[in-house]
């Protein structure tokens, strides 16, 4: 991994067999960053994509061995039960040009990623949530009284 | 809605049901936000896409009923004729991982959506061009003199 | 091209006929912006897309003919041999609502383009990977030690 801090930005340039979530998670402990937005593009392989049923509240996962475009890659670091939790989507362009993509689980880098991180100036948590089986941002409710 | 002030960027975490453009527009009005670029993450149901035939000057519409990950959702906020306008393109995942995508006239927030506003501090104007049918970002000519 | 300052960012509004990154070079050339993230949606024509095939190091192209929304453009600006070079990756919407992607070379603005432009403070230089075949944002090694 190579980095750069722009101002408030910080780039990340991952090299070739790093894996693109915990490359993120390592980088954002190391320099302390608890939440930031996340947005990159690249290539990665031996990917995994979910889709969330909400239903049965579990994810159908789909494994995808080739090498893809990282057309779009975006989402968060937050904090979930007090852990550095990076929660990413992703379009992913195949040989075809087709698309695919979903919830990124985990994805290795096949040629490159360009990372671009924002971090925020205060922790975000993630909470359980019942009505969706899924831990999401725990803000404080927002009224328009 | 929950939400919270992240240096210069507003996060928003909808939860289900919320109409995610509505939902986008009534919290610019109350934090009187005029301009923003927008950027977001979740998952939508009942959503209108569009492509925009430019030879006919309409859209193009597919109504979509059940729920996608909403892979990447990009765009800004603007005024058009004295009132907030956000316009925004998705990429929506469905079951199969295939991607759909185009304008987005509507969606309503199916799981959650994790959306960043960056506020901008002047208000930005669209403006109808008979060119193209449409209200586009009418902003000071530029020249490359 | 339209533009404004917004802050920390910089709007291109970009019309019909204007070629996508030839038109973010000249403006980046003329405003003396010699890294920036970026971020567009829009419609965009006549382009070109590419998916790289590592084990050859060249890429696959694919030309496209007809008008396309632009769902998501994301990349980043830095130096390649001291000249200015944009790196964008995009997710193109066609009429029946699927969706195509890759690198992009090049592509028209059909309808309109919104950019988003954040400069960076600093230079970022790319520089050629023979392991890729690629040239790669030549940042400074980071090490989790």
């Amino acid at each position: 991994m190579r980095t750069a801090i722009q101002g408030d930005a910080h780039i990340l340039s991952l090299e070739i067999g790093e894996e693109l979530i915990e490359s993120i998670l390592s980088y954002a402990d190391r320099e302390k960053i608890s939440a930031a937005s996340i947005s990159a593009i690249g290539a990665i392989r031996s990917f995994e994509l979910g889709y969330y049923v909400l239903d049965r509240k579990e994810y159908l996962r789909k494994k995808v061995d080739g090498i893809a475009e990282l057309i779009s890659c975006d989402g968060n670091l937050a904090l979930k039960e007090d852990k550095p939790f990076v929660h990413l989507h992703v379009a992913a362009g195949l040989s075809d040009f087709s698309v695919i993509g979903g919830h990124l689980f985990s994805g290795i880098v096949a040629v490159s990623a360009e990372v671009v991180l924002r971090p925020m100036p205060n922790p975000m948590n993630r909470s359980f949530s019942n009505a969706t089986g899924l831990y999401l941002l725990d803000l404080l409710p927002w009224k328009a009284f």
